[in-house]
């Protein structure tokens, strides 16, 4: 176990987890865990940004994220679980950086432009100009080295750096210039680059086996391949890509047979459905463990919540040191 | 003494307080604190939004602020005195208000913009694009109902009343519309029509005799009036609008005989000069009394900031309890 790196990862409460997370995230952070201090944060203030008339989706299903976190086995002694809301250092920090971070510098960040275009805003809340900004604090405030993300997530991790280089620059080199770890991704049923609840193209951790094998008919496989002998193209078929994702060690198998006409559609959609099958099986039996027992999940979350204080804490105070606005000692 | 009114007023700490200050808003705390409950926020993070690469000024200049204060007689058992950024929950109401503030809205605050035409602004920092929004978040955490401002400060009470309304709209109606209360203003030693120390037209409440003396030669007179006996136009004279500021009762007098010719401008300026000493002097004796006591100070601002710090903890948990975003209970 390495010491020096200090991994901040976390999600949006927006929804439950589904594959696409499992995928992207989830497996990336049960590998994390094992090596590096990790840090997951509910992020119920960030969701805000884009659910502030929404709020009791955020309260619904932080309970269900949690509850997603620990029936992976992402372990509450290995990753520390927090509540974004509960730490108020976050909002903080996120005030002092905005001192010195210029409106235009948000404008041109690409997440944000893309994301401004995706829901069409003429105009933005402030809070969603700002996201960049908290990003940064939600980084710094932990003093996070190593932030795992999403490919479109990239330049929110350069901004973070450019932002805590210039806190750095400005008063004193307290704060951490955290090192993005880009994961994969996991296309959604209807051929979607990406898995997401609100295109509706999702399994969620959470399904039953029907709802897994109801859904699964949906997956879009080779359009041009009519007949169970036609030579498919495994390149544009989303069944292909989960048995990449879900049967790593058979895909080359899978890859030849479609290429040559041996292994047809239905039959290779089953293999991967059984995958996935086996793959949530011990969530499923996870989770019902935690669903009975609120109590222990308030106490994971309390306690995780409580060991980020302590380092929020502990780097506001030096924030407040280095830029000199301690008075009364 | 009305239960009903609950005042809120500061400073944002960019240097020593003037005259200006003295006219505009010191007397008329001296008032306020009479008749209500008061507070007033040593504003140094809102100082960050203009000075945020010279901390130095707000650090420097923060016990200086309070000094001022305490100098002109403001009572820390009827004023509570305290420090913006000990109290982290303005930062966490200013970040759930962004959500809600769209980015246009800011733009076209008349104060917003005025300020950053002045300061020659293309791009702007995006916390003082923010400042009405960190404004609302000041005078709802404490439930202020007035706001005492100058003229130009007005935009940002309507701001602050609009963002308030929408937050009690969105969630449930806990937080309280301010209203504000315009006080006067003091024009500078160069006739322009503020006193201010960016402008370098201020007497300072810190200043010797010496210096007040010296400062008051530069005070413009009406430039039409040559010769002794000729008559003036006191409606364009700097050392007029000062006798009505600190000689209201023998004002009416000085009009007739500027008027008339009857008086010189010399006597004149002598008169409000004499007056100026009277009223710095009493206060030069308790500053000094003050700053050979910085234990007694740092004591009334940590007990108002305590004071403060509970009442913003109490509204913080109503924001969330309306919000639904406090989950551990």
């Amino acid at each position: 176990m390495s010491i020096q790196e200090r991994v901040l990862t976390g999600d949006r409460i927006t929804g439950k987890l589904h594959l696409g997370h499992y995928v992207g995230s989830l497996q990336n952070r049960l590998r994390l865990q094992e090596q590096y201090e990790t840090f997951i944060l509910l992020a119920d203030v960030q969701a805000l940004t884009t659910h502030f008339d929404k709020p009791k989706v955020i309260s619904d299903n932080l309970r269900n994220v949690a509850l997603d976190y620990l029936s992976v086995e992402l372990d509450p002694n290995k990753s520390t679980i927090y509540i974004q809301s509960m730490i108020p250092e976050i909002a903080e920090l996120t005030v002092y950086f905005s001192m010195f971070v210029t409106v235009n510098s948000l404008r041109h960040n690409p997440t944000i432009k893309t994301e401004a275009m995706e829901r069409g805003y003429t105009d933005m809340y402030y809070g969603f100009l700002g996201y960049p900004v908290s990003q940064a604090a939600d980084m710094a405030i932990c003093k996070a080295t190593l932030i795992p993300v999403g490919e479109d997530q990239i330049p929110h991790i350069e901004h973070a750096r450019k932002i805590v280089r210039r806190f750095n620059d400005l008063y004193a080199p307290v704060l951490v210039e955290p090192k993005a770890l880009v994961g994969q991704r996991l296309e959604g049923l209807d051929g979607n680059s990406k898995m997401s609840k609100s295109m509706g193209n999702a399994i969620f951790l959470d399904s039953s086996p029907e709802e897994v094998q109801q859904q699964m008919k949906r997956a879009k496989t080779d359009p041009g391949r009519v007949h169970k002998h036609d030579p498919g193209n495994p390149d544009i078929c989303t069944i292909y890509a989960y048995h990449e994702a879900f049967r790593p060690d058979e895909c080359s198998e899978i890859r030849e047979g479609c290429k040559r006409g041996t292994i047809g559609c239905a039959a290779c959609k089953q293999q991967v459905t059984a995958a996935i099958h086996e793959l949530l099986e011990p969530i499923r039996e996870k989770r019902s463990y935690y669903e009975q027992r609120p109590d222990v999940i308030n106490e994971i979350l309390a306690e995780g919540t409580k060991r980020t204080q302590k380092i929020a804490k502990s780097t506001m105070d030096e924030v407040r040191e280095a830029m000199g606005i301690n008075y009364l000692g």
